[in-house]
């Protein structure tokens, strides 16, 4: 497996590849690699030619105040990891290799990214946008690969890939869970064993929903009121947002009709960890 | 040549080019073709092996009140310059094709936008990065033509290709201007016989400006008075903004150093007219 920083050295790897007629697949992660991160690289492995997942803890998507000095890295493991899965290329660019000093454009996919996370991490969606744009200009992928777990990433990302007329695929995978639940995120590393107890309500309040959906409830306050009970009974649990929406919009459901996207954010002292799950009539 | 009004027609026609080794030429335009776009597209057809020229009035760039309805239109006379100079496909999608109902993405280029005829219409620069990166997107050029009467549209789309890292080659092409030295543009027509004769007041005060620069003179407002002067000279001119900036930023100037960039908008009527110069040590 080739370890690329530079830019131009990433894209003359994918310009020949693709001069070859290959597929390339591409895992774009901020690293501290997974069970998540690695179910999408070995779905890509499967899908493509050439494989290439790239690690850059975009400062972009950071706001003031958040996480980004403290989070977590590991790229000699990150690297073996790649490694194992038989990728072709790990992308580490550095800050200055994606931002120069006159750094001035930016991409906004409007209405999807105002909501939900959107609303407490003003100009997330606006970094993500973004960086997820360079790397797809850089790495040419064919297919690029995406986890549920960030369902409003993946609305915004797919909003932009049809609007912007790109030619990549986005693959949208499946959430990886611990056994109690929990989704993967490379946020868990910060819980206090008692908050990582807890934090297994984000699941229960979803399934709950959940069953809510298959005995056919129509009242979205219902769904909120039933996630929110369960949220609050962890005492060190304070929510950010628990919300029932229309898949497409994200725009805040009253009714419940075929299809209903449950969607929360919830913090445990510093740490915010989201997850979600989509109900459809016919497929639960 | 062939005229092409879908996006996934245009992307299948560069896409075949491309994969046979070819230099892909693009000449956008919102038509009404004049000697400038012309000039473009004859250096386009020199430079490259297949020639494109996209032919759309781009309703994200023009503002509330702006001259969008009235923009100037003749496809068939367009179509025969075009089929005269050589090109391979004139490309004129429909609205409906290039923004759908859902269409919620835009590209900002920051600081370069905001000022000079981004500050008189809010909102222009996003509509012509958002445009101009979609049709590279389609159109997949290997080089790109504009034409340096749109100074601040170039440094905008130069800044976007540079930090969405695009591979297009963008091509600067000097002004073509009419023999008393009017700066060609579609909007021209617009102007009454008193207007028309009136108008060259821009190209003289860029002329007056440059032989300051030739003399040495180094304090800003030296500039602005003398294009000033020369622009209220006439009776319906009515400035937007008479400017001496930094030709990389521009940002305003107080002192003049080995570059200048000379730049202004002028109102006759409800038409708007922008024309600039370049001064540059060495090469006046």
């Amino acid at each position: 497996m080739d370890i690329l920083t530079s830019v131009l050295e990433m894209k003359e790897w994918s310009r020949d590849k693709r001069a070859q007629g290959r597929a390339i697949g591409f895992v774009p992660t901020m690293g501290y690699l997974h069970e998540g991160h690695l179910s999408l690289i070995r779905r890509c492995r499967a899908e493509n030619d050439g494989v290439v997942v790239s690690l850059f803890v975009n400062p972009t998507q950071f706001g003031p105040g958040e996480d980004l000095d403290r989070y977590p890295r590991d790229l000699a493991a990150d690297s073996c990891k790649c490694t194992d899965l038989g990728s072709d290329v790990l992308f580490t660019p550095n800050g200055p290799e994606m931002y120069g000093p006159n750094y001035y454009t930016f991409v906004e996919v409007e209405r999807l990214s105002g909501v939900l996370c959107g609303a407490s991490r003003p100009g997330h969606f606006r970094g993500v946008a973004t960086v997820v744009l360079k790397l797809f200009n850089i790495v040419s992928p064919t297919r690029a690969y995406f986890g549920a777990k960030d369902y409003q990433q993946l609305q915004v990302i797919q909003t932009m890939v049809r609007d912007l007329d790109l030619d990549v695929r986005i693959v949208s995978c499946e959430t990886v869970r611990e056994p109690d639940g929990l989704a993967m995120s490379s946020r868990n590393v910060y819980l206090a064993p008692a908050e990582r107890a807890q934090a297994v309500c984000l699941y229960q309040a979803l399934r709950a929903a959940e069953r809510l959906f298959q005995n056919g409830e129509n009242r979205a306050d219902e769904y909120l009121r039933v996630m929110r009970d369960r949220i609050t009974d962890e005492p060190d649990a304070r929510p950010d947002y628990i919300s029932l929406v229309n898949p497409d919009t994200l725009e805040d459901l009253r009714e419940v009709g075929d299809r209903a996207l449950a969607v929360l954010a919830v913090r445990f002292g510093k740490t915010r960890l989201i997850d979600n799950m989509l109900f459809e009539n016919g497929k639960n």
